[in-house]
């Protein structure tokens, strides 16, 4: 099993992959890809959250499988969004690294089950959260084996979907001592803006960042416009590095 | 069973009681006179939600047996918070109306849940909800039970805990055509502010109002400087009779 | 030359006339009408601050002969709103109240000249001003003669234009003794909810309302969308009424 | 005179000094300093926007000398903020690229003034602006002069003073093509935050930065704990350089 601590030996951690799985095979290539291009991890949600009912809700539970064929064939550690207490067992086989999403982040009942776990977890920030409330979300599932995740907070800023918040980041790692990372697509909305928003994150001091990239985006059904191809993916990793060491 | 339509042939509907259930004696008092003044349903937490997982989570499931007592005894109606899937059977006896919190206006899995079952069901806007989220969220459980409840969002503006959004409000009621009700105590965060607030959604056109009241608002665990004393409600009562019918 | 504390003998302060003067027949026959059903003051804009240079900028000087006429024909007071120091000057005969705009609430060197001049000053509210930001803009002209004017805050909530923030409003009212209006227009930007939130207003305990009224909203070349009929007017009026004496 | 195209001709731009300006002494040290360090641009504050009238309101016009003799001692390149349409005379020797603040990015009659004048111009971005109105206003005074500066909104995220908004830069950058730089000290509030938030700028494509710095901030009036000390601005001046060469 990995720890926490393992995962953050080698930074920037970077975790990469679809939003949402949509067939075995673009997983798998996307997942060759990121690897071959320095992701430790491979991220792709089975059960999507979504604000209406209608909309596509994810693969299910037939993602699993793919997901695990990922792990043995690529080598990747596999993160999947948990929504609810009973994903937790459901998973277990799979996923490394637990992760639950900006909507759930103060959904207690899931955060105690989660606590009962000696899995790393990903907590994402709320649209909106305050440091204490993040803190406190972390706090139920067990601060040693947490990794925040800054992904923007709505605003009355109107440039892109989200403001990406930087200070928010800055004092939890600084003033907390926990560890954070940066999701530069939910803020952006626009795959244009990925890498830039990834770039001030790590120069920032952020841990590592998780970004939406497949082989495809064209075909994603959730989140397409913000999904960065692995040819960017590449380039990014490239300027990732460089700005991590200075 | 008590459906939507029924309960709102009164307006504007009143819901009052402590945010928190500390002991039945308080309870039943604080039921008494809410009833007397004109409240049609009582409102008490047993499960509390908090930020923090040292805080004070409230008495559970024991506080169940007491408001069945105050149903049988006063009887008003009752509502309970519901923060997992499982508490929809545990409350079914006791809780004629559900009611989710703002923490989890998008725990999808347990809007699910509660969209299998007939009750009426109060939703409580989230933090920084858009109108879409919202009326999404009332979707996944059936906008045909569904009374939206505005309680403030949290924005750049300092003045108290959160800034009463009447204009949310609005939008839901005239455009979407779901009943709202507004909850002035959260969004205040002071007791002597909750009168004034609650008047405005009133004169705004708000179905109703949920009002944290106690006959001892100091001896409250929760939200003790935001609960009006049953004094104070029964002044608003009236208030807020002769503003609905002007 | 009217107090503030004359203006204030009769709560609660009605202004009303257009965004901005377009005609001289416009903006008399709005005025006889909104005489006719109780306002006090009549409002109409010369010099618009807008957003880009190339939308129009307002009628300009000329407008002031035209409100010279209404002041003397139908017995109203005016109020113009200042955006540079030398306007205060140019409009002494014609402004009985002078009113910063919400977009010069920080122009100090404009807050200190009015600071010398006796009249009554309406503040509006900046876009996201701190109580304490917007209560020392006032202090800069002199709390006594100050009366603050909300007029919506912008933030993360996407319902209207602007989100009506009527706990700043209590606090300036309650915990600095400040006279306090609302704006309803500006935070709807659309003319059906305007009524609304100025009962929203005066429910909460604002001292008055500014409201932008026209005989024929149709022709108004700014923000026409939100300014309501002097009908409809005469209608808001009627419930502001019942609603101030509850 | 220098122009826009000239200033951006050795990017990153770096404008340092104190936010106020208090002694010739200090001024004189801070800008040698920073001078060896790689700045190329003197900012000082004489004439304070401050939010109560009651507290330090600058040096004022006795500190144009001041600025003049380290202009022509360092070489140094000077910026003075404008706040009123007088000024923009007085600072004529002066200034060699003028400076409106967020307080006035919406004082219209300010920025036509400015817009007669050849000089490139500094907008800060308001504290809660849309990027249409930042670019509009931008535009009363010519987009081929103005370097507009980001310097953090007012939102719900509570974490430091403001929240540093990268996406709008990079919004106003790549939609509108026009230079923007950062302000990393308004937005901390608090001296060791600054160097990340400045990095993560610069990271994101800035094309330059505006910091506070002094040789001694104790003694600083005004923004004491976010101005660094030139020692600092030296290390950060490394790893500026650094990443944005990357």
């Amino acid at each position: 099993m990995i720890t926490r601590d393992n995962l953050l030996e080698n930074k920037p951690l970077v975790i990469a992959g679809p939003c949402s799985a949509s067939s075995r095979e673009e997983l798998l290539k996307t997942a060759y890809e990121v690897k071959k291009m320095g992701a430790q991890v491979f991220r792709a949600g089975l059960w999507k959250a979504r604000t209406c009912p209608d909309s596509f809700q994810g693969v299910g539970d037939k993602g699993l499988k793919w997901l695990m064929e990922i792990k043995e064939k690529t080598g990747l550690l596999v993160t999947v969004e948990i929504q609810d207490s009973q994903q937790v067992d459901l998973v277990r086989d799979v996923s490394d690294i637990l992760w639950v999403g900006s909507r759930n982040m103060q959904n207690f009942e899931l955060l105690k089950k989660i606590g009962e776990d000696p899995r790393p977890v990903i907590l994402k920030r709320g649209f909106i959260s305050t440091i204490k409330e993040w803190l406190g979300a972390a706090t139920y599932m067990g601060l040693d084996k947490v990794i925040l995740c800054e992904r923007g907070v709505r605003t009355g800023a109107d440039a892109m979907r989200f403001t990406l918040d930087l200070n928010a980041m800055l004092v939890a790692k600084h003033d907390y001592g926990v560890p954070v990372i940066v999701d530069p697509s939910h803020t952006a909305g626009r795959r244009d803006m990925v890498g830039h928003l990834a770039c001030a994150g790590i120069a920032a001091g952020a841990d590592g960042i998780i970004v939406e990239t497949s082989v495809d985006p064209e075909v994603e059904q959730v989140d397409r416009d913000q999904t960065i191809s692995t040819e960017d993916f590449g380039i990014l990793m490239n300027r990732i590095y460089k700005i991590y060491s200075t």
